[in-house]
């Protein structure tokens, strides 16, 4: 199924997978979605990853056809799996882990019956919680990732003319991002959050209010996909939010940068600065054991602070969080908002994105993706933060 | 919510819904996934529709902020809806129609919880059937995004040189797709059909399998997306079968064209003269009352016949099906398989891409999107039926 050196990238999942198992009284994990899947084998396929608590680990392959290994079995279907765990000698479970966040109501109901004597529980919390600290393995792909995403953002000078829209724009740094390599999808867990390739919005758009809790809206281009560009024609005094997709290994990274063509207001600039402080302050406060939760409230009070609260992560609507764990999906652990009960852990990577919405401006800041390390955190795209000419 | 025009198109859609509710003797059903709430709102929001088999349509808003309309109700959860239905004096449901095939097992477990007294049942069965006829209002918007992909696909004559992988045509196409109008995204029913833009295959990387159940798969540029180009040098000889995105308008068509640098061998011209030959049969075939199998079939025993079924939808994994229904997602119903009991309808909208895949060469063949109309069909997406030249 998979190459040597990623032969040792499984065993150190699955054992991360096991502890949990065990931390939580659970036998075995069934998984089933395309990105629980990929995480275990290190390719998207179509079937099962079953792991139990003794460290068993078997792929239950329906394509594609052609994968070879000794813990590989083609299935037609998941009914077969039960005796085909008997065959290899393994117990059955009493209690199973199904990704009962994320899959159907239909397939985890079919998935249980699957094992009609074990008590079905809710996996998706191990997976979420075991893919929120990335391996050395996963952090190189998300600083080639955070390498290809800069190199993009970097090159935004001249690509003004006058009469420019936000969408002409964004297609132009669209194909720049797929010419440097990435691969385009974005991955969010859940399917009620649509975004195609990420957002750009210029000017007043920013303030129209998302389906999503998101800082910015933007109105977009269709009732179909309400969020990002609205076809704004950019302006000289018009800030635009760049905020678009960095997968360029199937590990994200998440940048944004301000842009302008010409001087924006003063209030905007105080907006911005105060974002960057707020960055920094983070980077220096942002290590293990420091609570999420805290680190929303520092950024929460250095807005208030600045007399920016009314402007803060959204104006006509504020979104409820400031920062995000990415990875795979652009939506993992730890959660960076008032409530959150996440623990900064080493190996969590976060996208931290206090950003402001300045009426008559548009929307302000920055937004880095940062690694937490054994003592601090580093930043995975460290480059220009100050607001950048387009022109 | 929504203008005067979409407020009749709104009645429409409910009488339909009641309809099919009756008939299945459900009291109500409450939608909550993007697609849903934009069939019957004319725009994606969070939030739930709740519609009863007396008529009654109300929707639930969570986000965004501002939207305003009779019918239209903010909540903070879907708990409060049971109070304010009663508020409204609309009569409690003993069924209710629950989107089990899409949301998450979570979601369905709460959602069926707010109703305590009322029997759940699948909803996802009324809407797939609902949504698979469409209105005069979408089969316009399915119209426009045909112009849109039609005049891309129109336009590729000169895109190759020397050197040109599968990957840069395809990231050139992409582009001129969106700045033609087209959203980018590309709506899949289920969690676990991931693509980017569509797919564009050249050569023997079409025989590559899919973990989908695709007639081509293509090895993909990363393991995390193992779908479509893998880099290809595009040579004279080998064919490029070009099936990207055509959602210009929240509504798709789905068209593939085989295109070539020089001539190909003769067999594979045999199977993309075979594949409109099928084409053309079943454009005089289909209509309402046609089995959607027998259309299957027909293309079928039209391959065999040809002694073409060894390269009929794929080669060294061939697809189950050979046709679906489009709209709003990707894979709706009608589906063109042996085994699909769907039955032709006034209003169909169904993609048909009889393909064949022929070592040494690549993928050939096309795809066509057809309405199907009152007394026949009629093709969407008619222009060259030819393998085009890239050069």
């Amino acid at each position: 199924m998979y190459t040597q050196e990623f032969a040792a990238e499984v065993q150190l999942r699955k054992d991360k997978i096991v502890a949990a198992l065990r931390s939580m009284n659970t036998d075995a994990i069934l998984l089933g979605t395309n990105v629980n899947n990929y995480y275990m084998a290190g390719r998207v396929f179509s079937g099962y990853v079953y792991i139990n608590s003794d460290g068993y680990l078997h792929y239950y392959v329906k394509r594609p056809a052609l994968l070879k290994g000794d813990d590989i079995t083609y299935i037609r279907k998941p009914e077969e799996i039960p005796a085909l765990l008997q065959e290899a000698g393994v117990s059955m479970p009493s209690t199973i882990g199904l990704e009962m966040d994320f899959m159907s109501y239909n397939d985890i109901t079919r998935l249980a019956k699957v094992f009609p004597e074990a008590t079905a529980m809710n996996g998706s919390g191990i997976m979420r919680y075991v893919r929120s600290t990335k391996t050395a393995y996963e952090i190189e792909k998300i600083r080639i990732s955070a390498q290809g995403h800069m190199s993009v953002y970097k090159s935004l000078q001249g690509t003004y003319y006058p009469g420019i829209t936000d969408t002409e724009l964004q297609i132009e740094i669209e194909s720049r991002l797929r010419r440097a390599g990435c691969l385009g999808i974005f991955r969010v867990a859940g399917p009620s959050m649509e975004v195609f390739m990420g957002s750009l919005i210029s000017g007043d758009n920013a303030d129209n209010p998302s389906p999503y809790d998101f800082a910015m809206g933007g109105a977009g281009l269709d009732s179909s996909l309400p969020v990002g560009g609205n076809g704004t024609v950019i302006e000289p005094g018009m800030s635009t939010m760049v905020d678009l997709c960095g997968n360029f290994t199937g590990y994200m990274t998440d940048i944004s940068r301000t842009y302008s063509v010409g001087r924006l207001s003063d209030l905007a600039y105080k907006a911005h600065d105060c974002s960057v402080a707020i960055h920094h302050a983070i980077a220096k406060m942002a290590r293990p054991g420091v609570k999420a939760s805290d680190i929303y409230n520092l950024a929460y009070n250095m807005a208030a602070e600045a007399e920016l609260s009314a402007y803060f992560m959204g104006h006509n609507q504020q979104a409820g969080f400031m920062g995000h764990g990415v990875g795979i999906e652009i939506n993992e652990a730890p959660v960076l908002a008032p409530r959150s009960r996440d623990v900064l852990e080493a190996g969590n990577v976060i996208a931290v994105e206090p950003k402001f919405v300045i009426p008559g401006t548009g929307a302000v800041g920055i937004e880095n993706t940062y690694l937490i390390t054994s003592d601090g955190c580093e930043c995975l795209t460290d480059f220009n933060e100050e607001i950048m000419p387009l022109d």
